[in-house]
């Protein structure tokens, strides 16, 4: 039986409810049919009150029987190893789906997350647009050209990106079709809808 | 018989020198022994020329006989699996060492990479100064308290979390004496010594 636990926040305001990154965990142990069980630590106190879980004061973090593992990325690795609905086991398969998680993470929510931070901190000049821009031009000329990130299928890949480039403001920057065509597919799946309904459910009944 | 390829530029300006992301993978492959050469793409005309290798246009990538990976992060993953050295085979060590390895590059490298590019574009107001001190300070609190990130010993996450911090603008941001010491010890290994100095005259040698 699965001893998996996705921590998370006990509560959080209105603003970030459907994009709290345990979302991301969620949806692969439903893509995966992996049991899983959550788990939470308060929101007041945060910065301070899990730092022995999780040394930024983040969620989520991922308990697996005796494992205790954080950071989103991470925790969604450890998950792509135990099903290959998530992760193909040939070394090809799983090399691109690698590659394209670590890509979401450090080529595009590098540049996509400090962008979005300045731009709700009303700077007038945001001097990130233009790389935002040139990575997000990338990965819409990558998506042009093909359904799925690796492997030619679903994978843990398009979960992670597409995650990253649902962010309303990401999306809604500038005229990219394939990449919003991509979005609305993998967000389409029914394993995100649960895990965004379980979501919204956890902290609305925490109001 | 080895077959792997670390892919990097022919040449680059004197700046990045000594920072040029394949000194990550030839410092994994000097730490583990593993036998390597280097190949290059052209700087004039990088931003497309090898696109079909690297989706945006970024250096390093490897090969690794029938394999090919980009995103120096997936990268080191994969030589990792392969030693001792760089990642502990037992669960706890290996968790411990891909979620240090995934901190470095999305709750590290993501703010402080846009934290640099912003001083460096000469902003008078850097708002993101905040946010990389928080958690410049967050690793300050770990590395006071332990040598390694991960399984009391030298991994591959101690390599690229050094490899984040030795940017001297982060490494000279604020007063944080345990990641100091760290940074100087980890970039004391003689396998850093050996990559920095070979990547150093690959560059020197196409001027």
């Amino acid at each position: 039986m699965s001893e998996l636990i996705i921590w998370t926040l006990d509560w959080v305001p209105e603003g970030p409810r459907g994009f709290v990154r345990d979302l991301r965990l969620r949806w692969a142990c439903e893509e995966a049919g992996l049991a899983y069980s959550v788990r939470t630590v308060p929101f007041e106190g945060r910065e301070t009150n899990h730092l022995s879980q999780q040394p930024f004061g983040q969620v989520p973090f991922l308990s697996d029987g005796g494992l205790q593992l954080f950071e989103s990325g991470a925790c969604l690795l450890h998950l792509a190893r135990k099903s290959e609905k998530l992760m193909p086991h040939d070394p090809v398969g799983e090399a691109e789906t690698v590659e394209w998680m670590i890509a979401a993470l450090n080529s595009i929510e590098m540049v996509s997350v400090p962008w979005w931070f300045l731009e709700i901190s009303g700077v007038e000049d945001n001097r990130l647009a233009g790389w935002v821009g040139n990575r997000l031009g990338q990965i819409e000329n990558v998506l042009s050209e093909r359904e799925w990130l690796a492997a030619d299928r679903f994978t843990a890949a398009d979960l992670l990106m597409a995650d990253v480039l649902r962010v309303p403001k990401v999306r809604a920057f500038g005229d990219r079709p394939a990449t919003e065509a991509y979005v609305t597919r993998v967000t389409g799946r029914p394993a995100f809808a649960k895990a965004h309904a379980d979501q919204m459910a956890h902290f609305a009944a925490a109001d």
